[in-house]
């Protein structure tokens, strides 16, 4: 069970935004592994994407449909990345958004196309045209939770926040969902996650505003380091609220932070749910001179095996965590003014062991569920905060058993 | 039991060290735990240390006492890193080393201190130096297996290595021990490694020796991606067998790849003898536009997670292995080029699965105890091999209880 989940909330529907659920048998049978995404005429789209070199054909395909035209229909399927498999890979891909054009009579590049799953089998494009007769047929805007779980494949479980605000007088909607557990260290794109509002706003800004606040949240967030290669978050703006935000306006700075906290929430979640994951493990680094700074250091010690695992062990084992910043290739750093804390605690000053510390009140920090690492290196003014989960024996049987 | 790992070979005695080991009951009883070694005046040393910025108190001050003057001892105690010790812990390596230089009537410069073990802990100094008589009374020149024992920590099989060369018509001896299993990535240095051989080489040549053989051998593995903080690889010349290696002489080139050979060889002792290790890997490198570009890839995919379970599981699941060669963050990689072989198996062609792949052959590949991946990236002329092992539930297990 993820940690410190509680349940999935209810998910406001968004006005001009319908979902429909299928389950198409692409890994398993009887599982919904099919979600498609329609939009009103003249809603906006903005995505990132994986960074991975080795990206998936349907992220491939769905940059450039993107790029050509505004999107109508987003399908999305589980238990198949579609990646790894060269130019049959982006052939299927063309055919899925066919038959999403067919179906719907709009065109094929109006229809992005998203998949998660394992990669290098080639795609059962069949089974997925076959299932858009009822996959078209579900559509309705009350499908938000349905869509969590159709999009989940390792997840334990479904990911989803909701809010509405009040904006020039009027209610605004913004509801997102989220899924991924293992391969998850995003590189300016997420695992998938989308987002959607009912407020109007331009494809610029909307892409401004997301990538925005994509850095502050899934960008922020890593599970094991690996990259993956299906990366995408993805926000829609419908407008059917009636309320434009334009730029510069209050109303769009208050979206702005809303927007950033759902994906910080989103993100979390996935951490939450990582593979195996039996602690929530928030690094905050302080003080440093620079992002790429905070980010060195912070990934270093969530990547750290010999980190993660002292956390499964609730291990206090704080030299590992000196190890690691040591070896985040910070130039000049001056060891006698870092400082490390677990939670309130602080572990290391002066180059060593804080003399205050006592191993009981380090042990009481790292046997709680939640805890924060904190490191501040005292030589400027930035700081970030990355989140990860814990290295556990259900991390390496996940892992060693999920194609069998 | 380390992974094609046939024993503790024969190991040489090398004229002009002896080498005395004791048991002072550091972190345990009646083990060895203490060694010696003695070098006859006018021999060489040369050492590379880790780069960890939160290098251990011993690093920092063999450094300096290696720069003031010539070595006569060198200490080296397990189950105590002496690091994140702050000035304390520098001040305790001071007391070990005057301890040396008391008993043996040397100057407290002509020792180089080493120490292995846990992370935070101060040096139980009294128990050190109280055993010093005894390490003393130990002296011997064949005292080399004991050595290699008294070195280790989480290691389960000592690591040596020993041959003979015949140069300009004499004997030639080089022996070796390392240790290390886990915290395993060594930058520049190495875990710790002792190379002696009775051939003269000047200091300066030496030194030259030692950094190429470095970074062709310790510099090319990984357990888990974390940098110690104590790594040193140091290699002594004593000269007692009357050959003076000179510069740019044919034996010195016979000598360079001899210690090359040793060094890669007691190297990949240590991932053989990886925490957790059931198989001993070889990622290769071929046709990249430089090393920095092999490093990056080699290292993405040894220090992958999905990949090393899926090489404990014996999976075939060259997905991940793609994936990590895509987050390499290589520019411009040409993806229809990438060629990637498990074993003589190709599996990655065209910019996915290798038409004449098939699963039953992968699988015999990676049913094997010893596995190579090859990754031939088609844009330069640069070529790597990198060691690495896989992740199994036994790294957590260790990692987890280390400290219990």
């Amino acid at each position: 069970m993820a940690v410190g989940y509680s349940g999935l909330p209810a998910l406001y529907p968004v006005s001009g935004v319908r979902i429909g659920v299928a389950a198409a048998g692409i890994k398993k049978v009887d599982r919904d592994d099919l979600v498609l995404f329609e939009l009103q005429p003249g809603s906006s789209v903005a995505a990132t994407f994986t960074r991975n070199a080795f990206c998936a054909a349907p992220v491939v395909l769905a940059r450039q449909h993107l790029q050509s035209t505004a999107s109508r229909y987003l399908l999305v399927n589980t238990g198949n990345a579609n990646a790894g498999t060269g130019k049959a890979g982006l052939a299927d891909a063309v055919s899925c958004c066919d038959a999403v054009a067919q179906a719907t009579g709009c065109r094929r590049e109006e229809v992005l196309p998203f998949s998660t799953g394992v990669i290098g089998e080639p795609l059962p494009v069949e089974r997925i045209t076959d299932a858009i007769p009822a996959l078209c047929a579900s559509l309705d805007e009350d499908n938000w939770s349905a869509a969590a779980s159709g999009i989940l494949t390792t997840d334990t479980v479904p990911k989803g926040s909701s809010r509405q605000l009040t904006l020039e007088g009027k209610t605004v909607t913004i509801t997102g969902i989220s899924k991924g557990s293992g391969m998850i260290r995003p590189d300016m794109g997420t695992m998938l996650a989308y987002v959607a509002t009912d407020a109007g706003i331009e494809q610029a800004l909307l892409d401004t505003l997301l990538r925005e606040a994509v850095a502050q949240s899934f960008n922020c967030i890593t599970v094991d380091g690996d990259t993956s290669t299906n990366d995408a978050c993805v926000a829609i703006a419908s407008g059917a609220s009636g309320v434009e935000l334009k730029d510069n306006s209050d109303a769009l700075k208050v979206f702005g932070e809303a927007l950033t906290e759902m994906l910080k929430e989103l993100a979390q979640l996935i951490v939450r749910d990582g593979e195996g994951a039996t602690k929530f493990v928030s690094i905050e680094v302080a003080s440093a001179a620079d992002e790429e700074e905070c980010r060195a250091v912070a990934y270093t010690v969530a990547h750290s095996p010999l980190v993660k695992t002292a956390l499964f062990a609730s291990d206090p084992n704080w030299g590992r965590i000196l190890a690691a910043v040591g070896r985040a290739g910070i130039e000049d750093l001056d060891l006698d003014a870092v400082t490390i804390h677990l939670g309130d605690v602080c572990i290391v000053r002066d180059g060593g062991r804080d003399q205050t510390y006592t191993e009981e009140a380090g042990q009481a920090v790292m046997s709680e569920d939640e805890v924060t690492i904190r490191i501040d290196l005292q030589r400027g003014a930035q700081q970030l905060t990355v989140w990860t989960c814990d290295f556990s024996y259900d991390y390496v049987r996940i892992n060693a058993e999920y194609r069998t």
